[in-house]
């Protein structure tokens, strides 16, 4: 992730929340007064840009807080652990302190629901990626929770990836025109993805030489049966509604990846607040 | 909410997912074909911002579509229900698509939360409201899910609401101190909030006459005589952790209020769809 | 007031002011040369904002420009006296000059023309506030050189205070029936405030206990009559035309506030200068 | 004055003083309620941008809003009169009504004050001119108001003009040395303005063949000599506090030019309202 | 190519060109006087975005401005061809003339160097791609030439392709580093692509399943010995100063994909103008 | 040039190249490996902006990478000269490195080519200018090339200088009707110039003191007979597809000015790479 493209996003969730300014700090503390905090989990949890989000938020409230040792990305901690440490003026520690907080919250539970997904499918060859179901505004940081988790990126938006769903098929008329149409305007970097439903569809994708085969809501059995057909001839991509415990069923079939919008639509926020130290 | 702001939040949020344009669609489809699609819910749920989210997500992308019977806000459907459906270019319908339902559901989810906070309560003379624990960049729609779902909404940001916490009375020594250097500086419009752990706390408010007194972390009993000590002479207003099956014996305690963080951090998203019509 | 939110209105109007470059100052003055200037009253006048408005803009320009002895906000100087020293590249002491100044007068100009009303009711429990009758895109500085001259704020905008005019009233039937409607969709942490201009209107607000009663356009003895008949059960806010003349009349009357749209809309700005030190 | 750059400072004047809503008049009057408004004059003046200002807010507000009758920029109305009429939403109608009427007030009263120091002099070929002297942020509109009330306008900016002053000069050595380096790096569409203290200064500008001279803070007499000096090699521009009194003698004195800062930076700001119709 | 991101972007080259508005046609024209022009090729060219440049241009400037008969794009015409006309305000279509223009002449300049390039190659299954190599901001229309030209787009910028060039494997240590570090981090709907100089290079791509070869700035014998090497194992894109003369050669030797910055650093802008019809 | 305005665009420009990170560099490099690289002519040329475009492009992707040693604007280089030097974080240096030397190559190259008409007239008291045939969005910086090669600027946009064209004249009626019109509009700091094509325009502009005679396309005895007709009353622009072999020819009629689209739309771009130190 860029530093410049963070920055600007940080600006402005700061300036959200604090609006023109902290009516009751600014009238409590005087600007000189400076102060030191920590960042601290209510909860274990697993700690995703503890320097890179929360201090960073900080940071570009006031350049001149201090960020002190930050844990680094992917460090599993429990109640009580520091994740990080702020010292500077008050003012600036108290109206940073919310934005930083709701977005640790957010996207180290993002991190830490994701490593479960992971740690279940440890023992296979599989990828447990993400999709577009993520917040608006949000959906580079949610990303970055997800791959601390141990997850992988999908596509990050409709111009950086080829997937033709069943409303384009649909649509459409048939797998093989909607890829006839696709394959000469996309750039010879980026592979194409097609949705199926039937076996029949994975056999037609075949036939016109898709690079990744999509196989939504399909049962072990289906899946497994998609995989034979298959025969590495392209990546499968298991997809739609797996939860967590038939996670292992699935990856049993010998699907590459795993793609799973609850990552990002359903991780529970974490608890983490601020003390003074 | 101001229309020409939730414009340009809309604006953003497409083009985060469009990026440069979407490869997959423009290729696949004319620029000229329209189709018609509904927006459809897949599970019981408080309908939250068909015309003025959902449906004006795909207006913002291109106002050629047109947005066909919205449902009011607050509608309980059930599933497969029609929120509302849209009719236009089928490559617009595409690009605004996953921008649409990210927020519905997550909107329509805090809504449909808020609802079950709301309705255990509603035969005491109590207000269920949110807090600032909101996804950063979304705190003015996620506010307003929770008033669709009949709760109301505590300050917006630091600038429009005077709430003295914890950490400030740390920092500055005393409420009383407090209190006297923000009330030269709050406009008359304004109400004066401090947040207390004890009933000492509680009666030095009342001695500075604070305006709103916020109990936090209080469990029933300690609610109820704080709410004997203040006697009227302040809005009162429970908070801290507060879960659903509490929620009768807080407000049986006699507070005004009850302020809930999980209503907007931690409100399943609802699952909703798009079906060509 | 935050200061990334004035750095962001002050790059702007660097930008009005400047346009591509100082073509003059740019072809005369090797970027290498620095000098030291003197920003000096030309009249008595009170301080506003030689630091965070003044001193501000010239460090926005360019970082490098150091700012030395900048007199405390409110300070009353004569002419002659110096605000504040500037110390760095003389292109950018020039490009910045006119920004700064302009502001400065302005702003200052407020804090001035402010402390003659507050100087009037001195004796008297009464606070001279101001209106949303300001310069659009300098609302933020216009309402701290208020505060800078011993005056108060009013509501900053229509989102974070309530307040009921004649034109609403009118539209709507009653206040009563105005006053329903807005109850509900308050947060407990703003004040309803309402407009009135007979005695009629103020007993119906006290009927539906109005947190702030405006009285406009009531001469000397309507108003005492009015806060005869609210005996402190609102607070008190006369507004109206009110002239420096008038204004210990009116706070004879008992009202707790006394509103004046001239100490934005009016004030004469006062003459600053730049002088090479 | 390009009206997409218009349109886009008055989203964000509108944004200013709405906040994210108007929450008086959301709560009391449903989306669908229509009504009229006149903006009315309530003291005589100058039209200035009943059109492309006043009318201008209320559309970009809602461009539903219908602008009806607007008077022509340059009508001299009385109290009473009515600018223009509005129909449309009456939410919209009250969100936009401060922020049009903040600016009409002000670039009108701008062109009532610009008309009285141009009627002073209508009978000598002299033209009546502004500074830089605006309030930041509205330049663009303060300088169209000097027009409509009969003055012209001086550079707009630091970019589109050379004015060499008493700073320049002084840090540079000399005028002549100034101006060569001027004269090599400025477009040939510009002209080149020196500003000058004396008639020693006035020579060695016809000396370096400079464009447009101008005489700062001289009195009548000193202006007639160096107008017979100068003997139309150069425009000549006299400047420096010039007030309404003074006007006639110093256009007796042959100058071509007299720049006024009091124009944007001391007009007294006009009484307009807006009246249900 | 979605169509808001190309409004936002014309309207900022618009207000490069127009400043705060037309001093000489809003001068000598009235706001209501309409006209009629033609934008007409004054060389032979292939037309590229009559549409949705040049004519979407004239209407972000006034949406009141209509386009007659546009060109499709890819069209070869001669000198005196009308690529559309436009019809609209005077003032509007001399204000967005000059941005227009210049839009026009460069990408159709690309699409008409491009298609010469293509035109060498068109019995050869072989792509003639872009490069990086892009004017600063004006990356999104550059590339549109090119595929109107007939050519290919590679990756758009540093986010949507993995490109291991040199400067990569000198400062990492070997190919095979660099590519292992890449694979984990990369979306699976992106391949991963190697540039090479050297046959060595080519086998240890191979070795580590690199999904695209670059062959940089190889003569034909050693690209012919690369394709065979490689054995359909891999795309193969051939880099490097490869000049119109040069294509042929290097088509016949069996890559893939040719890559050539001077597509669009180096194409000649063709002459448009606009005369009145 | 402003730097903050320089910085504003160097932004948008990285963004448009970085898009959310370089996922190839962040992959490969950890954040803290440093790194040294020249910039490095591949072919001879004029340098401009090594310090302010080149370096500064890479300070802004991050302030702390150090620009050494960079070369004077004006310096004119061979095949293998370093431009300047970076050091500083690897991943940064490769992020800035396509955007800094893209436009280094574009704005050096108008410098060199720029250098090459000013040298054919050195000897004649004739300036070499520019137009507004620039590319949208660098219009700044191609000027900027323009002087550093010796050239002079014509009028940045339609704000800042008064040129009528052949259009105006004839949707006008006469040149004398437009002149009237603009008169009483322009700034007094601007000159008027008008566009003629034949000599009873010429003497037109006389009659009514046109500043700038633009002579529009006009051979050498034409242009030669329009200068002694115009004898000094008014300054001279040649204009019109002017290529560098006619140059001398055009100077030696007299004329003042000579400006040249050519400057901007078709100067050839410069080679210039980066390589490890």
């Amino acid at each position: 992730m860029d530093k410049n493209l963070l920055d600007k996003l940080y600006r402005s969730f700061l300036r959200e929340d604090i609006g023109r300014g902290d009516l009751t700090s600014e009238a409590i503390f005087p600007a000189a007064q400076t102060g030191r905090a920590d960042i601290v989990a209510r909860e274990p949890l697993i700690v995703a840009g503890a320097r890179i989000i929360g201090g960073r938020v900080f940071r570009v409230q006031n350049p001149a807080i201090e960020i002190i040792d930050p844990l680094e990305d992917g460090t599993a901690v429990t109640a009580g652990d520091v994740l990080f440490s702020v010292q500077g003026p008050v003012v600036d520690l108290l109206k940073a302190e919310r934005t930083a907080l709701n977005l640790l919250q957010r996207i180290s539970g993002i991190a830490t629901f994701t490593a479960r997904f992971v740690a279940r499918v440890k023992d296979y060859p599989v990828r447990i990626c993400d999709t577009r179901k993520t917040t608006p505004g949000l959906r580079v940081l949610e990303k970055y929770g997800v791959v601390v988790g141990g997850g992988a990126n999908h596509r990050f938006n409709l111009t950086d990836g080829i997937l033709i769903k069943d409303n384009h098929i649909a649509a459409c008329g048939s797998i093989t025109a909607a890829v006839e149409r696709v394959r000469d305007r996309v750039p010879h970097t980026i592979r194409i993805e097609v949705e199926t439903d039937t076996l029949e569809q994975v056999r037609e994708c075949l036939a016109c030489r898709v690079d990744i085969i999509m196989l939504d809501n399909m049962d072990p059995a289906m899946l497994r049966e998609a995989v034979r057909v298959i025969d590495g001839k392209a990546l499968v991509e298991a997809s739609g509604g797996i939860v967590l415990d038939d996670l292992e069923a699935v990856a049993q079939t010998g699907v590459d990846i795993i793609s799973i919008g609850a990552l990002t639509h359903s991780a529970p926020a974490c608890d983490i607040g601020m003390d003074w130290a």
